[in-house]
């Protein structure tokens, strides 16, 4: 029978767990919500004892977790946390726990690299070496895939902070990052957009400036993010996201930035292409979680 | 005895050719001012005939090009120059030529992926698996190098083109990029410059505000580059960034933009040991090409 591979989505709400065989087969599945982390890793590890009773030991686990995380090999906190406004998870390891329970190896990367290596592997980025995905929701994080490695450095991307130009109707809010104030989370973001205009994208009327503004700072990023990375697909999710219409207006920003260049020759049309919604939809973090276990797997055989 | 390797650096102004052995030593060198695309591949190839009749064989080759390049493998224009305002080159061939004349491995990339190949081997980022290279000059371009490879997508980073926000002293000056207008080339480059203050850095008064203009837009290309790509270091070459008040503006600038950020918790002072000056100064894209050389010959043995 083809070994069982664990699966943990490690988010602010909540901890998806999925047990799966390599072939693909689901056996088990829960939500757990996101409390303290003692007693949330506690949970997390008591729903894989239930799945080795049932269906026998799991040969590796992936953890897709929110950040910022230590990805250093080799460092001594690997594998943690760090510093979050998340109250009491920073530090948290998400790795040790399941290797000592279940001795088995447990790779670790972030939601959203796993979720552009789950957009490589089966989603909207499918047969793409090299592809970016980005969420756009409660914040903006982006993760990346390189020659099919996800873009691990110093220590991982942080796309949703960029420094973008401001939209000529959008001069005087102040932005609502933490950190940066006007950065493109603080001016692009679910909360950013509420802050402004009162409402979410998609209780606004349809001829509302704010697909116009939120685009152009959308489209800023897809744009830098061709430049500087080269990606074949730019993957763009997350609720605020969903709004077709935003994402349209996102493209036909790029577009405008990057018309006419020789290099990339985008245009809308060949956008539409490149820039593209999740093939996955929210289940780009979990699929990512099991591709890393998997690869966990082919490590430790290595 | 060593290998013999080719290495090529291909510039708009001039071609820098050279021969090494495998273990470094220098066997001959030469410049040929850029002419006409077929004269100067002509006078490319006599060079290096010159080399094989006095040392032998060639083993393989290194290309490290201006752009924009066809780097996609497979593809049937690849090695060739793409769509480029240098009158006649769009549509040069810079790998066959040599291919079909020594029957060696020839390895083509950009001049600035093999900068940043070259300083990640022998420069300052040496020791880094991931590192951006960015020269600021009569244009600006960025290479990078993510797990120990170049970075080539769709086709390769083209970052001296993103856009960055104005500084508040500098809302009216329009850019000079024929393609962008004010992106960050046509606003921080050498040619742009001396269109808004009439002359280079190094002949301007020290107190000038040019240096926290242009420190203020490539500071932001320092910190987008942190934060998309997440690398060990960025290293920033080119005339322009021969000016240290220059180096020491663009790391505060980007200081500022990410300060007391937790997934990087960059500082001006963490930014001296991460965003640096080149440890190779110009021969970057000729050291970068004989390392191009050097992996020819491997994936050729493989």
């Amino acid at each position: 029978m083809s070994e069982l591979l664990g699966a943990i989505e490690a988010g602010g709400t909540k901890f998806v767990c999925a047990a799966a065989r390599r072939t693909g087969e689901i056996l088990a599945q829960t939500r757990i919500a996101t409390g303290a982390p003692a007693e949330t890793v506690a949970a997390v590890l008591e729903f894989f004892e239930g799945v080795t009773a049932e269906h026998g030991a799991v040969a590796a686990f992936g953890v897709a977790s929110f950040g910022p995380l230590d990805l250093r090999a080799g460092s001594p906190t690997f594998g943690r946390i760090l510093g979050t406004p998340k109250q009491g998870w920073a530090g948290t390891d998400l790795v040790a726990p399941f290797e000592r329970r279940f001795g088995a190896p447990v790779a670790i990367d972030t939601d959203v690299n796993a979720a552009a290596l789950a957009e490589t592997l089966h989603g909207a980025a499918r047969g793409c070496a090299t592809a970016v995905y980005v969420t756009v929701g409660t914040g903006i994080g982006g993760g990346a895939v390189v020659d099919g490695r996800t873009l691990r450095g110093a220590p991982h991307p942080e796309m949703g902070h960029i420094r973008v130009a401001r939209h000529e109707r959008d001069t005087a809010f102040p932005g609502v990052c933490p950190f940066h104030g006007d950065c493109l989370e603080g001016l692009a973001s679910g909360p950013a957009i509420v802050a402004r205009y009162g409402a979410p994208l998609d209780a606004l009327p349809a001829d509302h400036e704010a697909i116009a503004v939120i685009g152009h700072y959308l489209g800023q990023l897809a744009a830098n993010v061709l430049l500087i990375v080269a990606p074949e697909r730019v993957v763009l999710g997350g609720g605020v996201m969903a709004s077709e219409p935003l994402l349209r207006e996102t493209r036909a920003a790029a577009a405008r930035l990057l018309d006419g260049y020789a290099g990339h020759g985008a245009t809308a049309a060949s956008l539409e292409r490149t820039i593209v919604a999740p093939g996955l939809s929210e289940r780009s973090g979990i699929v990512g979680a099991l591709a890393l276990a998997e690869r966990a797997l082919e490590g430790a055989r290595r």
